[in-house]
């Protein structure tokens, strides 16, 4: 199904009825579609899961869609490693201001920026890796496992799974990689909650800023911004209010989110905590 | 179709050559499957690619799939900037140390890490933004970024076009900022290549290391690592010689890549360049 189709033939009205969801009433342009790019905008982050567990053999398949994405150079500087234990997962959630989710979810998977093995590699061999201590590996790290873990978080969702994601891991690197035994260099980027989303949770799709605002062409141009965010802050007021949270515009969680340091959660010591975790960040 | 399809029916058949493909002897147990997910271990990164046009509308979808992956907070601390002036396409080329692809694709687009646009809500809303300028924060708006794009690449990849992230565009970050006529505190990550592949070029599945090495169990453990290495080696030596690269094993490439200083291409820069464009990750 392309741009051609019609929006009056059914394939057509299920395409509009996705970038409706998605964008409210600021619709792209519609453009080529099929039923894994419908799966990609029905994506919605889900924190009830059912005691369910996964079906035999999903881990391996995630990891096995999550290895299949890009990684720079192929030099694969990522692990993952999963949690069952529910003393550890206790552990978990309370890092992470208590997520129920992360002790309720049958699966969950840590995504961990991983230079250690490498460097484990280069010890065997003799040869110093003088691209370890730097900033831009670490970068790449983070990106390596973030390319992997949404290649999971796809394919989880294509088997009818929902996930999200949980940056608060990064709260406190240094007790999560404890927990884990990790080794020096080794850093839990985020965790993933994966299951069965409750069906009698309400759980929309959120929507998202305006094409206009976030899609440039040639050069940045912030033109669109103002408008397109005064549209987004009604969205997103008629959906927070619709989906039980409290019922603030966008901007306002923007800026309770990122005004106050207190928002950050400790995260603004994540600095100290690479350093204790080997990461020299040059 | 799930781990207890068997591999004897056509099905089966289908899902053991993709893990084939990916893991070469080192399968991985049978897990659930789909389309979707044979979809996603069909990736290869590519670097060819025929003159024609993405179809009309290709841009909006890949951008509205980017905007459905998850956003730490919803802050949706990333931006796109296409790029087809051809003389700005041969400069980011010249930065990437002339791979014609970007040249030579129908679309690219640089992903940024883009702080800016929270930044100017803060200050139209008289709100100093506490959060700016850490390195936790930059760190997500790294991970913001390559979560959409990886959704942009499934999506690519569903519709049957190829792509390849171009990190090398951290090469010179202040340059590219320039180019693109990005604002302060924005950053491009990576660029990508879609397009439709040449099929004129070899362009065979990379095998990865083996799912024994990358998934850790409660605890982090590197057991298997020195004889996965070893077989994995050999996969890769071969894969080389299949696909006219040079015969290394991967332990070499590896140690080319990360073991000397000048292998970086100068992004052992990129503190230097952060702070030039306004990141003071603290």
């Amino acid at each position: 199904m392309d741009a051609l189709t019609p929006a009056t033939t059914e394939a057509g009205a299920d395409r509009t009825k996705s970038l409706s969801r998605r964008y409210g009433a600021a619709l792209p342009p519609h453009g080529p579609w099929n039923e894994t790019i419908a799966g990609l905008l029905d994506h919605r982050s889900v924190r009830d899961f059912l005691p369910d567990p996964v079906p035999p053999g999903t881990l391996e398949t995630l990891i096995a869609a999550a290895q299949s994405a890009a990684s720079s150079s192929n030099m694969q500087l990522w692990s993952a490693v999963t949690v069952d234990d529910p003393a550890t997962r206790r552990e978990l959630a309370r890092i992470a201001g208590d997520q129920k989710h992360i002790e309720q979810c049958p699966l969950y998977i840590c995504w961990v920026a991983d230079l250690s093995r490498n460097e484990r590699l280069g010890a065997a061999e003799k040869t110093e890796l003088e691209a370890l201590p730097w900033l831009e590996t670490f970068t790449v790290a983070c990106v390596d496992a973030a390319l992997a873990a949404q290649n999971a978080v796809v394919a989880a969702e294509s088997l009818g799974l929902r996930t999200v994601y949980i940056g608060a891991m990064r709260n406190d690197p240094v007790r999560v990689a404890e927990l884990l035994g990790l080794p020096p260099r080794a850093f839990v980027v985020f965790g993933l909650c994966v299951g069965t989303g409750n069906p009698a949770t309400r759980n929309e799709v959120k929507p998202r800023l305006a094409q206009s605002t976030v899609l440039h062409r040639e050069r940045y141009a912030a033109t669109a911004e103002s408008r397109d965010r005064a549209a987004y802050d009604s969205e997103m007021a008629a959906f927070s209010a619709r989906n039980d949270m409290q019922a603030t515009t966008w901007s306002q969680r923007v800026l309770n989110r990122m005004g106050p340091l207190k928002s950050m959660m400790g995260r603004e010591r994540i600095r100290g905590a690479l350093a204790r975790l080997g990461f020299e960040l040059r």
